[in-house]
C-alpha cells in the first residue's frame, strides 16, 4: 500500500505488470519522448516533486527518486522540491518530530546534490497562497471522484474509516495545488501513481474549461514514469526504515558494512542475478550495480563461484566508495543547520512568490472581466 | 433544507421545537447568559458572522442577522463580517456575477450601520493564511464525522453524491477556520446551524490538546442563539430571492408598495395575529411590527376589522419609513463603489494581519519546542 502520493520516496516500487497496462504502457512511451524532448531543450520543462518529511532518506529513496531529482536538475530542468510536512500530520509519530524530519529531508537532497541556487526546496506550511488553492480545487471535484481514488480506497479498506482524516481523503485535490501553484508541467512519477497525476490533470481541466475563457490558466502536467530499481531491505522484505532493513544515505561506512555483512542471501553459494528466483542476492548485486553505474547481470558473473561473502564485500565498498562524497557533504551540511534552514527559507520565499503570483491570476480568472 | 452555513441571512428560521430541543434549550440558556455578559463587558468578545453572496439581501435577512449584528457592533462587540465567496463556487449562477455579489453584500452591510471603523468586513479569497487553517484542521476531522454533517447528509440524500463537491464536503472544517482565524469567541447562530459550531468547538479542542501543550490556541466559540421571526415572502412561501417573493433592502419604496399590494393573504377580513392559523397575514403583521419596533399583537388588534387593504397599507408605510435612512445610505453608497472597495481592502488588510498572526502562532505550536 502506499499511502504516500508525494514521496515515490517511500515506497519501493516494482517492476510487476501493473492492472492498467495499457495506461501504463502509454505513459511509459510517452515517458521516453519527454526524455528526449528535456535533452533537447530541458529549460521549457518545469519539475514538481517532493517527499512526506518521515525521516532520514535511504538507498531505496536515493535510487528511486532523489537520484533522478538531481539528473533532471543537472539536465537543466527547473526543479520545485516540496517537503509535505502537511501530508504527515496524521501519523503522530512522525508528526511530532516534524522540524527534524524537514531538516533531514533537505539535508538529504543537498547532499545528492540538488542546487539550491537552481532548485527550489521548500514546505508547504510556509506557502499560504498554494493551500489556498485547495478551496477553488475542492469546488471542482466530487465527493463521489476522491471515493474512487486508489489510495483513499485502500485506506479505507486497512482501517476503518473513522481513521481516515479529512485531511488524507482531499489530498489528490492538495497535491493539485501542488503542482499547479507553480504551474509545472512535468512530474516524476511511479506507475502506482499515475491515478493521483490524472486528478491533478482533470482539476487543470476544469478550472480552464470555467475560468480560463480567454487563457488557459494551468497546464495540464504530464507523467514522467521512472523505471525505479526493486531494491530490497537487508531481510529481504520491503525497504523501510521502520523495518530497521534500511541502509539511510546519512548511514557512516562501517554502519553499511555492519547492515550489509548481516542481510539475507540464499542457500546457493554460486551468485547469478536472478529477481524472481533469488530475490535477496539479486537485490544485492543490483546494488552494487547501481552504486557502480555498471550492468547487474556482469556484476554477478564477476562474483560468480565467490559466493556471497564476496558480494557483500563488493556491495559494501560499492555503497561506501559511491556514497562517500554525498556523506561528505552531508555531514558538512549538518554542522551548519544554519545554512540549511537559510535555504529552506529561501525557498520558501521563491514559492511564495510563485504562489502569490499564481493565486493572483486565478482570482482575477475566477471573478471574471471587472 | 439549509444549504448555507455561513448565513444564517440566507434562511429564514422557523421558532418549531428542534429534534434535539434539550440541546437548543441549554443553548438559549446559555445565550441568555451571554447577552447579559455583553451589556456588562462587550470588549470581551469578537464575533464572527457572515454570508454567502448570492445577491442583495431582503427584508428576511434584514431581520433574521443583519440587524442582529449591527445591534452588536453598537454594544461594543468587535464584529468580523466575512463574505465567503468561496462557498458559492459551486451555484454557478452564482459565481458567475460574484463581483456585484460581494459587492451587494458590503452595500447592504455598510446601508444597515455596519461600520467599518468599528468592523472588519472581507472576503475568504483575500485572505490566504486563513484558508491556509483548513489543511491542519482537516487533520483533526475524519471522513465519517464529516459525513454526519446533518448538511451534507441532507445535499447528499437531495441530489446524488456526484453533485457533492469537496468543497461542500469540507465546509463545516472551512467554517472552523473563519471562525478560529479571528479567535472569535462568539458566533450568531439559528438552532440548525448548532452542529456546525460544534465541529468548529472539537476543531479547537483538538487543535489544544494535540498542539497547545503550554498554552490553548484558539477559544473554544460559543453560539449566541438569536429566536429569528418567521418572516414568509409575499407568496406565503420561504421568502427567497429567486422565488421573487423578497422584499430587497435596496428595493424602492414604490417596489415595496407594489410588493407588498400583491402579497398574499385570506378570506378572513379581521386582522389577527396567529402565525400557525393565518401564516400570510400574520407574516405581513409581524413585519410592520419589527419596523414600529411594537408587539405584533397590538399591531393586529389596531388594525383588526379595517381588513387587508388596512394591513398592507400599514406594512407598506412602516418597512418604508424604517428603511428610509437605510436605503439612502445604501444609495450613496452605491454611487461610490471606490469608497465600498476600499472598505473591502482595509478589511482584508486587517484580516489578513490576524490570519497571519493566527498561522505563525499555529507554525510554532505544531513544529513543537524548536
Amino acid at each position: 500500500m502506499n499511502r504516500t502520493p508525494y514521496a515515490t520516496a517511500n515506497t519501493v516500487r516494482t517492476d510487476a505488470a501493473p492492472a492498467d497496462a495499457l495506461g501504463t504502457s502509454a505513459a511509459r512511451t510517452r515517458s521516453a519522448e519527454l526524455e528526449k524532448l528535456i535533452r533537447d531543450d530541458p529549460g521549457r520543462f518545469r519539475v514538481l516533486t517532493g517527499d512526506r518529511p518521515t525521516g532520514r532518506l535511504h538507498l531505496g529513496h536515493y535510487f528511486g527518486t532523489l537520484h533522478n531529482r538531481v539528473r533532471l536538475q543537472d539536465l537543466g530542468v527547473e526543479m520545485m522540491v516540496l517537503i509535505a510536512d502537511y501530508q504527515v500530520l496524521t501519523d503522530r509519530d512522525v508528526a511530532d518530530q516534524l522540524p527534524r524530519h524537514v531538516e533531514d529531508l533537505a539535508l538529504d537532497h543537498l547532499a545528492a546534490g540538488i542546487d539550491p541556487a537552481r532548485a527550489t526546496v521548500f514546505t508547504h506550511s510556509a506557502v499560504p497562497a498554494l493551500n489556498q488553492l485547495l478551496l477553488p480545487f475542492l469546488s471542482l471535484v466530487s465527493v463521489a471522484e476522491l471515493n474512487r481514488n486508489p489510495t483513499v480506497k485502500d485506506e479505507i479498506a486497512h482501517s476503518r474509516q473513522s481513521a481516515v482524516s479529512g485531511l488524507m481523503f482531499t489530498y489528490p485535490v492538495h497535491q493539485a495545488a501542488d503542482i499547479l501553484f507553480c504551474k509545472a508541467n512535468l512530474v516524476p512519477v511511479g506507475q502506482d501513481q499515475l491515478p493521483h497525476l490524472e486528478i491533478t490533470r482533470t482539476v487543470a481541466r476544469r478550472f480552464n474549461d470555467r475560468y480560463g475563457k480567454e487563457a488557459a490558466v494551468f497546464p495540464e502536467p504530464e507523467a514522467l514514469l521512472s523505471s525505479a530499481p526493486l531494491l530490497l531491505g537487508t531481510d529481504g522484505t520491503k525497504m523501510s526504515k521502520s523495518r530497521g532493513n534500511a541502509i539511510a544515505l546519512a548511514a557512516d561506512a562501517d554502519e553499511t558494512a555492519r547492515l550489509i555483512k548481516g542481510a539475507k542471501t540464499d542457500s546457493e553459494r554460486h551468485i547469478t542475478y536472478d529477481p524472481d528466483a533469488r530475490p535477496e542476492v539479486s537485490s544485492l548485486v543490483l546494488l552494487a550495480a547501481l552504486c557502480e553505474d555498471r550492468d547487474p547481470r556482469q556484476v554477478a558473473d564477476e562474483i560468480g563461484p565467490a559466493g556471497a561473502g564476496a558480494l557483500k564485500k563488493r556491495v559494501t565498498e560499492a555503497v561506501n566508495e559511491h556514497l562517500a562524497p554525498i556523506r561528505a557533504r552531508r555531514a558538512a551540511y549538518a554542522r551548519d543547520l544554519g545554512y540549511v534552514r537559510q535555504v529552506l527559507r529561501e525557498g520558501e520565499a521563491r514559492a511564495n512568490a510563485i504562489a502569490d503570483a499564481t493565486l493572483d491570476e486565478v482570482r482575477r480568472a475566477m471573478n471574471g472581466h471587472r
